[in-house]
């Protein structure tokens, strides 16, 4: 086991980024077409191909989900993803043609410090080139931290970033997350080193510092970071059992839990935090519904691990005034 | 401050139980009619009038809110809220009749000891009546734990209940939360006494046990409760500023981060987990995103602590193989 989502057997995830506008994408690539679905809790959302993940849609099965910056200037990055699936003559066969179907949600990266020329009117977004060269590049193993979606990734106090994490669920199934958090709110606690997350830790996989022995009322003050719109976490949770669309929906949403347990606050009105839900139906499938909030509670347990994991993993930017990283501030 | 839900102007609340079958009613009645909206997240909920909730349809205030046991048997119970309403000349005036909006979920108690004869074919469900007896009771004094909508309520481990707490919001005004706790999961970690939500807690509103000082992985192993469908979280949140309908539905999906806090495994699809919330408008609107997002995580803050509250409080049922009650385990 990597600890990461490619855990789940049939699935690869590919990095790519433009360091100069700080920005980055995410391509999880599915080796056959997976059933999937969505939920979006946060209330600024941008996302493309979400309406087919509904459980009453025709669609099922989808090649890949795509993680980007670049708030909505993001939403043609699954076009390069697309573009390279066809080329490997993969996806929806219609008629002589390739209809991969390619879900994206993005995060809003614009006011980090990198230069965004094409939000000025110059040029174009880099995102389609970039999912392109993540796809192309994607592999079992892929870096966390400030990479892919997470490049330019922020949280309110510490430098954000890409995250990812996987368990053996107690049905014997594989669950795992990824995701590129760039919270409204912390994943840490107060001023201090300790992660929301920490009842959830394994090992020292960001960090092992555990609980706080004493909290103050000052630490569950509220803290936001920059404007209205300048947030969202973004998530992908995968298990290699076979599930139906719909119990994809109840993964997806029982894996905003995760998010809840992780970050402070979450779901809020300036995030549009999305969570997609992927069977890659390689192993049984969960044989009663205590087997299903198994892979359910699981889901949300790696995705709360993923989301420390990556603001324990990032670096921070090199502009002025950017956001430190947690080990700028605790450490290895 | 009450540290309950009637903090929030506008509101009073009243419990009718009876002993014998071992169920009850919650009814929260607003003196005037106030804005409302829901999210329901659980994968098997029992609902009432909650359609015209969704911010896009045309009714946008209610008259009440209706907590009850008595699974499907008990979704009669609006009935009774309504008609002591009717008689009060309160609800919605059309063509000289009253129509009382009162939208309602209710929670699984049949198998808890209690006799429930009419669910084998034997007279009429007591829901309708106590929704009567509860609203002509409401008052701004309420008993917690083993009462109403929480009287015959369980979860995993230890008996369900009643609970609620109250919030000033860091904008000044007051949100407050109602639930009925009846989870399939635990509100507790492990075999001890620690709850969930204990980063959260005020004072010793439940015990002030803090956080374990240590964890085992077995703290984090998954018990479920009964068989499915026998689960089910149902709660009101509640401000006293004016919201839209739209905000009133971000804020009940933001107050299941508190549920999500304070219950695990929670929103699975054997649990109906359902939030209402609702402005009585009595303060002001939110200033801007971030004093909604104020409003939003302070619900989900007082939800967490009333899940708590409502298993702290709790007593013991009276038949053979009854769950305990926190207190027989842990002491006052």
């Amino acid at each position: 086991m990597r600890n990461l989502i490619t855990d789940v057997r049939g699935i690869v995830v590919g990095n790519a980024e433009d360091t100069a506008a700080a920005t980055g994408v995410t391509v999880a690539l599915f080796e056959r077409p997976s059933i999937a679905s969505v939920a979006v809790l946060g209330g600024a959302p941008g996302t493309r191909d979400t309406a087919l993940l509904e459980p009453g849609m025709s669609v099922e099965h989808i090649d890949a989900v795509v993680l980007s910056g670049g708030s909505a200037w993001g939403l043609g990055a699954a076009d390069g993803a697309m573009g390279w699936l066809a080329r490997e003559g993969r996806g929806f066969p219609v008629g002589g043609y390739r209809v991969p179907i390619v879900p994206q949600a993005i995060l809003f990266d614009l006011a980090n410090g990198g230069d965004k020329p094409w939000a000025r009117g110059e040029g174009e977004a880099p995102h389609r080139h970039l999912a392109s060269v993540a796809a192309a590049g994607a592999a079992a193993e892929f870096a966390l931290g400030s990479a892919g979606a997470g490049f330019g990734a922020t949280t309110q106090n510490l430098k954000g970033g890409l995250g990812s994490a996987s368990i053996r669920a107690a049905t014997g199934q594989v669950v795992g997350a990824l995701v590129a958090v760039n919270a409204v709110g912390t994943a840490t606690i107060g001023d201090g080193p300790h992660f929301w997350a920490a009842p959830y830790e394994h090992g020292l996989e960001f960090g092992g510092r555990g609980w706080p022995t004493a909290m103050s009322p000052q630490d569950l003050a509220l803290r936001f970071k920059g404007g209205p719109g300048a947030n969202t976490t973004i998530a992908l949770v995968a298990t290699d059992a076979v599930l139906t669309k719909a119990q994809a929906r109840r993964m997806a949403l029982a894996a905003h839990d995760g998010l809840a347990r992780a970050l402070r606050p979450v779901h809020a009105p300036l995030d549009g935090d999305v969570v997609f839900a992927v069977a890659t139906g390689h192993s049984g499938a969960p044989s009663d519904a205590f087997a299903l909030t198994e892979l359910c509670a699981s889901a949300a347990d790696v995705l709360a691990r993923a989301v420390a994991r990556a603001v324990y993993s990032a670096t921070a930017l090199p502009f002025p005034g950017a956001k430190p990283a947690w080990r700028d501030r605790f450490g290895g």
